[in-house]
């Protein structure tokens, strides 16, 4: 599957991610292998399918149209909640949530889910603060502003808006963030605390929340269920395993190392995509009535639309449709319930603050 | 596979651990699923067999006869070379390593671990200090150990030899352990940075590490292949998982809710076992032509020892060896390198302390 050239959406974040290699570097002792954690190689997937199309021959069918889990009427009720939530605070106390983006450069594809984000928070009565850096700014300045950021008590979240410019250390400002304004949940000590059952992050990244949110919400039995997470970013794929597996499922990640990851995927009961290429999975990369929950956001060319593109996950939605027996939509599927699993952080985050209940 | 009402190694262990649910109950908040975090259940495994001896008819060979992994040879090489740069370091600055073992309780069975730790440790150069405390000690007694360890300059490791007794919150103890000094690599922090690909923990889990380093020393390809880890524990299956993902196999994990745990074991070039139980592992679970390390330590009962039982893992061994490519012995496979990776884990860390490379 590996040495294919195909860039974009998935190129742009592997670019950054080259950079630690040089973190890599000065690990070694001389009474160990340098390489105990592994050599540090980027995932580059090649698509099995350029089209966009789908080839319906090429697909088992079990005869049966598959439930859609729409992530809509959740994201509303999840944020009815958080807004009545949010009101009780404001009466008793007389303080609300506060969320503070941080934003470095001028990049066109992170606008878009920043304004949603903020448009989100405004709805259910989340201050929001955004403190826009130049393209140009150096790692001190940006520390500054997350610093004051950890120190502001009318700031409960934090957000770095990834990607971050080449130059910047985006692991190092991650870890800057107080684990405690976290809301990402992208902090070693809150993935670690994912990790280790028995104990609890302060935070669980928002977008694997918001798939267990759904599994949960629609009956789906997880424990005990052979899942596959395909895709092993520490944003989507990683979280979403640990957490699977917090669940009982048992759980395989699937990667652009794996050799025919379709033997794998077809096994599974549950499979959860957060890779980047349109169409990868395929019909028959999928059990018949298993649930597929597809956390791929891409963008694709399309004459007939407006905006000259349109959003698709990376699953075959009319050949999945034919075989699974439920999945989410894209848009309209885990992307919603992502953003209002943003809120129930930030509003977690000011409850524990301020000792709310 | 669940149900049973085995008890033994694992089962003491599990004792333990169902304290959690207390840390799970007060996690709940009105506007998400208290259970997004999945439900804290032990692992209870169920032998299939009983039996200590193996049923030959039951396996499928290859004809050729397993190369064994002595794991003896590599543990005492690298030991050699972690003496000689102790003895560098005292040369040359006048210093060397400290480590402490913290051991609460007369557990009959903690001891002679603790003092193969010790020997070992005598052996390469690397001071120890061993603070017992009572049975009956207060967490607060305790932490304000840790936390004097913590602070000492001369010690660079602390061990705080699980399992602890009933009424101390083990996890709540193994945070207050300083993650620049948690040579057992157990803290939350270095579990994160472990799990996160790129980023560097101060210190990786010992067996894991050893795992890993015996796979390389043999020359096993990992990189692409499909490993399955039978166990999830936090010491060694979960860690031994994030480790081998790191160096891109295709991991599955497998545990006690998994159902039919076999059909995904038999599809591994990899097999990683740290489960407790005895003959477990069957010929039939195995690929021919697999690599198979047995971390699993198991005493069982043998009348014709001079201490009435022997030690075993938890793989069949002689029905493996007759399918498998390679495997470890039990004792002296895994065992012994992870004694000196905690020598090694003792000296980085000294080396990092004193700035001395």
């Amino acid at each position: 599957m590996r040495g294919g050239n195909w860039v974009g959406v998935v190129g742009r974040r592997l670019r950054k991610q080259t950079s630690y290699f040089s973190v890599h570097s000065t690990s070694s002792t001389s009474t160990e292998y340098p390489n105990i954690l592994g050599p540090y190689l980027p995932d580059v997937w090649t698509p099995t399918n350029q089209s966009h199309r789908p080839q319906s021959s090429a697909i088992f069918s079990n005869g049966n149209s598959a439930r859609i889990i729409d992530g809509k009427p959740i994201a509303k009720d999840i944020k009815f909640r958080i807004a009545g939530e949010i009101q009780r605070m404001k009466a008793a106390i007389g303080k609300s949530p506060g969320l503070a983006v941080v934003l470095v450069g001028q990049r066109r594809d992170s606008k878009p889910y920043i304004n949603i984000k903020l448009r989100a928070c405004d709805e259910v009565g989340i201050a929001t603060m955004v403190e826009e850096l130049p393209e140009s700014c150096t790692e001190s300045e940006l520390l500054d502003v997350v610093s004051r950021f950890n120190e502001d008590p009318s700031v409960h979240g934090i957000i770095v808006q990834l990607p971050l410019p080449q130059h910047l250390d985006e692991e190092k400002i991650m870890t800057v963030v107080s684990p405690e304004k976290d809301v990402d949940g992208f902090h070693p000590l809150n993935m670690g605390n994912l990790a280790l059952r028995g104990r609890q992050p302060f935070f669980i990244p928002c977008a694997p929340k918001g798939c267990i949110e759904l599994l949960l919400r629609f009956g789906v039995q997880i424990s005990g269920k052979r899942s596959v997470v395909i895709g092993r970013s520490k944003i989507v794929g990683l979280p979403t395993a640990l957490l699977l597996q917090r669940h009982h499922a048992t759980v395989s990640t699937v990667h652009s190392f794996t050799k025919n990851p379709e033997q794998i995927t077809s096994q599974a009961d549950v499979i959860v995509s957060d890779v980047g290429i349109p169409n990868l999975v395929r019909g028959n990369w999928l059990k018949p009535g298993s649930v597929v929950i597809d956390m791929g956001t891409n963008l694709v060319k399309d004459t007939s639309s407006r905006h000259g593109f349109r959003v698709t996950g990376d699953v075959c939605y009319e050949e999945a449709i034919k075989v699974v027996s439920a999945i989410t939509p894209v848009p309209g599927g885990v992307g919603p319930v992502t953003i209002s699993m943003l809120l129930s952080n930030t509003l977690d985050s000011a409850k524990r603050a301020f000792r709310f209940t």
